[in-house]
């Protein structure tokens, strides 16, 4: 009875850090450029496989992550890490690879309605801009990973059908050559019997691409949707240290699936993260003096499942006292 | 490849209700009796299996239940419903017999320290005066629950081996003859893989025993656990509305898993919780009002994964715009 998926038995599972980007951006404070580069320079000692390091996008429309030509040129590059960044068009893609990324995450949703009211395009406006996008990473020999938002639901139209979702990811990977695609559960929509079939449906169709998965914590089926896109063949996970980054679609809502909450579960379970929890933890408790406020993380609040606490100051009281009563 | 608990395919899973007693128990402030009752009986008419309504203790050291009688005689009871009641003495098993109680939950610890820390006797203490409890019950004709705490691990100890859990559970089905045993995750502890062993180990032993798993989503994994739990044989869960009920020993955690969002999930996945969703979710939108502080689920912030957002309002002249650009 039962599957193995409990049990990961050393196998690798690759996380990959959106804090800095997906994170940061929402943040109403400008964290120090100074600080977000010690920040992915302790990722990247901690062993995440790949960061998204920031956005190339327009300053005015994200203060927050304005600094990403100097955090990018200037964080130390640790072998192994792939370090990505946004880019919405091919003049962020120009800073982006100026800047030396080793991967440009290109953006998208499967949903027409989020898409015009999140980019002000149409998904053909999109795909059009973004092939340009791709044509431009090609010539420079840089790799390029297409995120598709909603790719689980949409929060204005509902359920997006998987033909859908195939549609646009068959135009990235096979006319356009993207290395990678991320499927995005953008506002918390995904539930697990859902992943498991979108994930075995991609691998089915497109083997050799990097697949990630991107899930929001949003109802709280964040670690059970990771556990069965792995069950379905996954290996490639999206996650944020202290859970930072919200969803605009419900206030106070948990966004993000948290890094050290994730790969504490997974460890727990024998599966390979290459991520050292202790560094990934003091990154984490960092974190609240560099954005202002506390975090999401409930591994932050609570702690590792075996950081023991002291037994109470009278114990030894209490015992000789029940002892007593015979 | 694979499992299918993913798919719930119309299995039954039981849900049982803490946060009447083990929510309000740590509550600051006290709870009108008549909003009590009125909360019981909106669980009672949402299809919750069991009812833990309330706890049999001194009215000094827990006042925020001091109403127990009141609650448990006037509340309206739905056929099939068991109606559960905490006691921890004789003395408590009087009262919740007298007052009606379908059920009597036992509870004492796998730990040593956590037992002398939370209940000042040491287990064989408990063991003793819990027999005392158990005959009383058994006169009466009252079915009795034992609920072991710590059973994934004790804050204080650490790991607690499986063989310790054994002999306690042993102790009571099989020299006490209890009908059901509850697995708790008191502070947090399980993670999956240990889960599906212990619950494999309990059904291998004592098939025709009520098996209860009683998880805390301190560290993000409570879903998870459940799933493991299901995967393993297991069908009956406590939970908490809204996710009421903290955990001492991680101010700030999340303490319960929260029975909106574990229900929301198990109903996506194809499982027959016998739960009306929209109808549990009215009484956690009402938690906060009686409570006086805001909840912990995440399904209240959210909503459901199909409750849908309007479009933006100026999304016409988005669209007209973005069209116009060719």
């Amino acid at each position: 009875m039962g599957t193995n998926v409990w049990n990961g038995a050393g196998r690798r599972i690759h996380m990959q850090e959106v804090g800095t980007r997906d994170g940061l951006q929402v943040e109403p404070c400008f964290v120090p450029t100074g600080d977000k580069i010690a920040l992915v320079n302790a990722l990247s000692r901690a062993g995440l496989a790949k960061i998204e390091v920031t956005a190339f996008v327009s300053p005015q429309a994200i203060p927050a992550l304005r600094d990403a030509e100097q955090v990018l040129r200037e964080i130390e590059r640790a072998p192994g890490v792939v370090y990505s960044a946004l880019v919405p068009n091919v003049r962020g893609a120009e800073r982006a690879i100026d800047a030396r990324a080793d991967e440009l995450n290109l953006v998208m949703s499967a949903s027409e309605s989020h898409n015009l009211a999140n980019l002000r395009m149409t998904r053909a406006q999109s795909f059009q801009a973004l092939s340009a996008v791709s044509a431009i990473a090609r010539q420079a020999g840089t790799a390029v990973n297409v995120s598709l938002s909603c790719s689980f639901g949409c929060p204005m139209e509902g359920d997006v059908p998987q033909d859908t979702v195939w549609d646009w990811c068959a135009r990235y990977v096979e006319a356009l050559g993207a290395r990678g695609v991320t499927l995005c559960d953008t506002t918390g929509m995904a539930y697990p019997g859902q992943v498991a079939a979108l994930v075995r449906g991609f691998k089915r169709r497109w083997p050799d691409t990097e697949l990630t998965l991107h899930f929001h914590n949003t109802r709280g089926m964040g670690l059970a949707n990771v556990l069965a896109a792995i069950d379905a063949g996954a290996d490639r996970f999206d996650a944020s240290l202290g859970g930072l980054g919200g969803c605009p679609y419900a206030p106070g809502a948990t966004g993000n699936v948290c890094s050290e909450e994730i790969v504490h579960a997974l460890q727990l379970m024998g599966y390979d993260t290459g991520v050292d929890l202790e560094q990934l933890l003091e990154a984490a408790h960092r974190l609240p003096a560099l954005v202002g406020h506390a975090v999401p993380s409930q591994l932050v609040a609570a702690g590792r499942r075996l950081d023991l606490h002291p037994l109470p100051a009278d114990f030894d009281a209490i015992r000789e006292r029940a002892l007593a009563r015979g």
